[in-house]
């Protein structure tokens, strides 16, 4: 029987939730479709971090790497760590170091799901530049603390990072409905976005079949609320990434709802599937967190390893859930329930 | 009789249609209520700068700056001169050289105009900093055309453009309800964000009536489309609150009711106020451009000058207008018609 062997990382707060509910879906959506997944579990964490000075150990990445995936549920608690040690010593380096370089994130509404849009006619699909540009992380002050202090942040794109980020585009619009949307800012950006813009065109001449059409970032935040329906694909660079994709987790009906796959489409090291969503320390440990974020992850995770007849019904049977009211709305039902349901859905 | 010196400069493609309707509102309006605005107007333009080269004369700045104000409709044709050399040769240089370092934009719904949200309780003032940041001009390509090229672009923020701009939105929020939201993305840019967060703590302690919250740029997209409802004031990086305003556009439906204004708060040089449109090529010369961003934009220009009642007395006229569902539907009434409406309603 194939085995995938998957390194868990539940995290912090209700990423421990989630990570648990989807595992058990997973795995009886392996059992029932003649594949296995072999789980272990890394304590990772902010409490990780109070006991032992660092997010991971030293040789964590190394760990990792002998995975066929990482199914992550949430790092962050700025109340216990500050994010920007928690999330540049645990999430950022994996997907740096796994050259995840396309960050899929997939917006439409489930059945039953009310978003906050008139329109409910979309399915978008976000792909987002994970490696590089302006997440880079080079940057500097001078004359701190003084009137004359200047901070600079330097936004870094390479034409190989431009490049692959815009062919995994190009690829998936090609499986989809045709349609690229590519987002830039090159009236206001003159070096980094129109080097973007650049190596978009000459591409597309690559991709005859694909409709490629450059956006601004401020009038694609707009369409997505306007006229969602109106786009298939759309890929951007970290940052305009990382908003699009929570304007349109918001458009889908809330965080609930967002999954996400930090993919290595070279297969050249584990991809690692976790929800949008943070740890919310809020309800955390409250058993309220709706795990379908992640189990919609977890989907992506056996669409990823060819399994697609068992990733087929763990959506269909997330849709089943919903489209019953359960989960659908924020905050009405409990983790369990939830899951619970899906169980069920799946046979 | 007050009279207040007026710079047009119509621009674009919609822009001379809109400023037109605003120039009469706005007349109509200073002879209501005792005072006069007297015109100059400047070609200054795509087709300006295909029979003379440039986007304005060398002097251009010069001459600006002996008026009160300046009108200005949109800029920008990119099939016929890119956008990078004509906003960066007309509309981006006055923002700067007369340090409009506030852009202030106001986003709720107009009686009868039907917005994309379900939810249409909302009332936010976005500011957006609007002389520095991301969109500095700072960066460069190296190996341009080579497998090895790189592109960077750097975000320059000095203490002095934070602290006035953070300070403006502070005064802003007192003057309203005391709601501040101030945006970054500390979490993953640490040099230029995590200065703006410092700088926004250590100035909430001269604001103690003042209610400040930091977001995050995706949070806070996520939130004007989900709970908009719940800001009052919100200030962001040039950037971040280029994105935001577009949004905010959106919420409010559509770019045709976004209202703007460039504002120098120390009055050392002329504000400059323009609906957050462009210049719509495609609709230019229909007579079908919605004259209502323009209109208020040219209220905010009167309540710039202290002519509070002139002001509302447009501001309700426009209310009016859309209320009958005159300029409520975007491209159902002609510019014309919706411009007699607003100035019947004047009385
Ligand atoms: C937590 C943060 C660093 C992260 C990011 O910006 O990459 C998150 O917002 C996301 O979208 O995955
Ligand atoms: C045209 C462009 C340079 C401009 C900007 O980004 O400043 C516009 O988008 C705006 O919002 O005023």
């Amino acid at each position: 029987m194939k085995t995938y062997k998957i390194a868990l990382l539940p995290g912090d707060g209700i990423g421990r939730d989630v990570t648990a509910a989807a595992w058990a879906v997973l795995e009886k959506a392996a059992r029932l479709n003649g594949f296995s997944l072999d789980a272990t579990s890394y304590p990772w964490s902010c409490d990780y971090y109070l006991e032992n000075g660092c997010m991971m150990p030293a040789d964590g990445i190394e760990t990792l790497r002998s995975f066929d995936a990482i199914l992550l549920g949430a790092v962050g608690w700025p109340r216990k760590v500050p994010d920007s040690v928690s999330l540049h010593g645990l999430l950022l380096p994996i997907r740096k170091a796994f050259v995840q370089y396309a960050n899929i994130r997939p917006h439409r509404l489930l059945p039953g799901v009310q978003g906050p849009l008139r329109s409910d006619g979309f399915d978008i699909l976000c792909i987002r530049e994970n490696t590089e540009g302006e997440y880079s992380g080079a940057g500097g002050r001078v004359h701190q603390g003084t009137d004359s202090e200047v901070a600079v942040e330097t936004s870094i794109f390479t034409r190989k990072g431009v490049e692959r980020i815009l062919r995994f585009g190009f690829e998936q619009a090609r499986a989809r409905r045709g349609k690229l949307a590519s987002v830039t800012k090159s009236n206001a950006q003159k070096y980094s976005m129109v080097f973007w813009d650049e190596v978009t065109q000459r591409l597309s001449a690559e991709y005859p079949d694909v409709e490629v059409t450059s956006y601004h970032i401020d009038a694609m935040a707009a369409r997505m609320v306007m006229a969602p329906d109106s786009l298939d694909v759309v890929v951007a660079s970290n940052l305009f990434g990382d908003i699009l994709t929570d304007l349109g987790a918001a458009i889908q009906g809330g965080l609930g709802f967002a999954a996400s796959a930090n993919i290595n489409p070279d297969r050249s090291a584990p991809s690692m599937f976790e929800p949008v969503h943070g740890s919310a320390p809020d309800i955390a440990d409250l058993g309220i967190a709706n795990p379908i974020a992640a189990i919609w992850s977890g989907a992506m995770m056996l669409e990823h390893f060819g399994e697609t007849a068992a990733a087929a019904k763990v959506m269909a049977s997330i849709e089943a859930t919903t489209a019953r009211g359960i989960g659908a709305i924020p905050g009405k039902d409990k983790t369990d329930a939830i899951t619970a349901s899906v169980l069920s859905a799946l046979g």
